[in-house]
């Protein structure tokens, strides 16, 4: 009886130090949310590397406040690929080298934050530079993982 | 010339000024972003009530984490609801009641605050009660301006 309790309680321990978002009911609801997470953030940064690339007028606050968003975006997508979870732009290779997709996605989020900084000061010399390496990659990520 | 060259300026000024987010290439982009953001929030908001109801255990950092992620969230659709970006969710009173439906908006997003601010506190009682509401102001602007 005591280890049926004990075993009760670790479970509940485990299952309450998960990330409450890292539970999806099914596979199609993790591709749903990570396409969606996905969109957002392209939205978002896709509005600072206009600024960036001159396609839209220079606003530094909207710059920094799209920068910001997608900062805060750039790190959800992640739980949602859970094993299994393929569609057809899934590569087979994101779960056989889930450590390569691993820090592929831990770069972009890193240059994600950069972007955010830079968008913060309102230097565009110091955004374009930052723009360009974000778009690198998710380049480098889409080549490697995405089917097109 | 001198005409044309303040009216031009004058353009780009109110260019400028618009968030760059406001502007989408065509109505599906605008489905697809304000359908994306309230994926991405209702998740996010989700693991939050889930918690205040006590179908999955308390954690009073996923719940604060996550209650931030649905208020950054809860800002971003609406530049999505472009007049006439119409589809099989959309009552048409959406564009003929602008009024009503910014309002419901604006109380969602209120709501939404309110529930982040009560999630830091990691008082359970106060995140149920924020979380209801919150759940109300879903159920008000579905019930009105979207088809089931």
């Amino acid at each position: 009886m005591k280890i049926i309790a004990s075993l009760a309680l670790t479970v509940a321990s485990l299952a309450a130090a998960l990330p409450a978002q890292a539970q999806f009911a099914k596979p199609e609801d993790a591709i749903k949310y990570r396409q969606s997470a996905l969109t957002v953030m392209a939205r978002h940064f896709g509005s600072v590397a206009a600024m960036a690339n001159g396609r839209v007028p220079f606003n530094a606050q909207a710059a920094a406040d799209n920068a910001a968003i997608a900062e805060t975006l750039s790190k959800l997508p992640w739980t949602g690929f859970v094993e299994g979870s393929t569609n057809a732009k899934t590569k087979a290779n994101i779960w056989s080298d889930a450590g390569g997709f691993k820090a592929a996605a831990d770069k972009m989020q890193g240059e994600m934050t950069k972007l955010a900084a830079a968008a913060k000061t309102g230097n565009i010399d110091a955004i374009k530079a930052a723009a360009g390496a974000v778009g690198g990659t998710c380049k480098a990520c889409h080549d490697s993982y995405r089917n097109d």
